[in-house]
C-alpha cells in the first residue's frame, strides 16, 4: 500500500493538529530523519487534513454543514494558527519573521523538501469523508489517502511512531 | 499484569485528552489494529479518563476540591467537546451528524466495538486517586485500575506506542 | 551524542507542549521508566522549553520579538498553565494542592527525581535559536542542547517514542 522503506529505521507521524507550530514540529522530524535514509510516512487526518489542503478554489464539502465547517476551518500550509498565544494571527506572523531570520524554512518549504526526500505524505481515508473532501482538495505532494489499516500495517514496521 | 498479546504486533494508546475528536482517532487506531489481529492496550488518564466515565450518578470526589474540578469537567463518552471550533456544543454535535451521515460508528459504539474485539482500556491509578475517582466511576468496559509501571510494561513490548 | 542505554528498553519523549498537566505526565512515565533500568531522553521543544527554563533572571532573547515572546510566555517548572481549566491560575494551584494530598511529587521534585534516575532532559537547538535562549536559560538538570538528528538517533533505538 504505501512504499516507504519497512525497517526498523522508518519513521511515522499521525498529524492530528492543524497548527502551524505543530505542523513544523512533524516536519522538522520527518526532514530530519528521511535526511538520515529512514522511510517516513506521514498520516494527516482530522484538523491536520489542512496543513496539505490547496489553497484557495471553492468552498469544499458537499452538504451545508461539511461546507459550514470547511468554512470556519479554513486554512492551508501558510495559513495556519499556532497551539498557543495565536493573538489574532500575530502569533503566526512573529514566529514566522522570527524563524526567517535564524534561516528555519518555511512550512511550505518543508514540504516541499520533505516530499523531495521522499517523505510520503497521505491523507486519512475517514476524515476525509466525513469533511466532504476529495483528493484534488490536496497538495500535488500528497502521495494518496488510505484508512488506518494501512497506517497500521507502516507502524507495525516502524521503530519510531509518533501522534501529534 | 495486562494479558494483550505481546510481541511485536501490539499497540498501546495513552489517552490523555479528554475530547470528542481525538477519542475517536484513539478509538479508530485500537479497533483498526484490533481488528488486524493486533493487541491492544488503551491507558486512560488525566482529561482522558472522561472517555471512560459513567453517565450520572453522584458527584464524585471525596472532598469539595475533587468534587468541584468532577463537576466542573464533567463528561462521559456522550458529552465531550471538541479540541477546536466547540462552539458551545454545535462543534461535536455537527460533527456527530456528519460522522453519522457517512456511517462511521459514535464514539459510545466504538468503545463496544473495542471491548468486544479485546482492545483492553485501563484507567491511571495516580489520575483517579487525585480527582478521587473509584473503580465503580467508570464504564463496565474498563477493565482495571494500573500504574505507570504496568503501562510501560506493555509499552515495552509493543511495536506501535502512541500519546494522544 | 547521548549516552542512555541504547536498547529495546528505552524510552524518548518529545515534550512538545508546555503545559503543566502534560509535563507531569510525561514525567510520571520517565521517571516510572527510568526506575524500571529502562533509559530515558526526553527533548523539550517549543513551548516544552518552559518546563526545563530557570526561573527569574533578565528578559530573555535578544531583538525585540524573541523578549516580547519570551515575556508572554513567561513560564519555569513553577509556574505553568493546564492545557484545560486553567481558571487564570485557579487550576494549576488546585490540581497541585490536590496532588500533594495524595503525596504525589510536585513538577519541581519530579525533574529532580528524574534526574537522580539518570533521564537526560536535553533542549531543542532549533527551537533555542527561534527564541534567542542559551544553555544558561535552562536549570542545571538540563543534559545538553541537541537538534533533531541526534533525538531520532536514540528514538531509532527506543521501543517508546512518545510525543507529548
Amino acid at each position: 500500500m504505501t512504499d516507504a522503506k519497512k525497517n526498523k529505521g522508518s519513521v511515522t507521524i499521525v498529524v492530528f493538529s492543524g497548527e502551524l507550530d505543530k505542523a513544523i514540529a512533524a516536519y522538522v522530524i520527518a526532514t530530519a530523519a528521511a535526511s538520515m535514509g529512514m522511510g517516513v510516512n506521514m498520516f494527516f487526518t482530522f484538523w491536520g487534513m489542512n496543513v496539505i489542503k490547496k489553497r484557495g478554489g471553492l468552498i469544499k464539502g458537499r452538504h451545508w454543514m461539511q461546507k459550514m465547517l470547511n468554512v470556519m476551518n479554513y486554512g492551508h500550509a501558510k495559513k495556519l494558527a499556532l497551539s498557543r498565544m495565536n493573538m489574532l494571527g500575530i502569533g503566526p506572523a512573529m514566529l514566522k519573521t522570527m524563524m526567517s531570520q535564524k534561516r528555519v524554512p518555511t512550512l511550505h518549504e518543508f514540504i516541499q523538501t520533505a516530499a523531495s526526500l521522499g517523505v510520503k505524505m497521505y491523507a486519512c481515508e475517514m476524515s476525509m469523508s466525513v469533511m466532504g473532501l476529495k483528493k484534488e482538495d490536496f497538495i500535488d505532494e500528497c502521495a494518496g489517502v488510505i484508512g488506518a489499516v494501512s497506517y497500521l500495517a507502516d507502524a507495525k514496521e516502524s521503530n519510531v511512531n509518533l501522534f501529534i
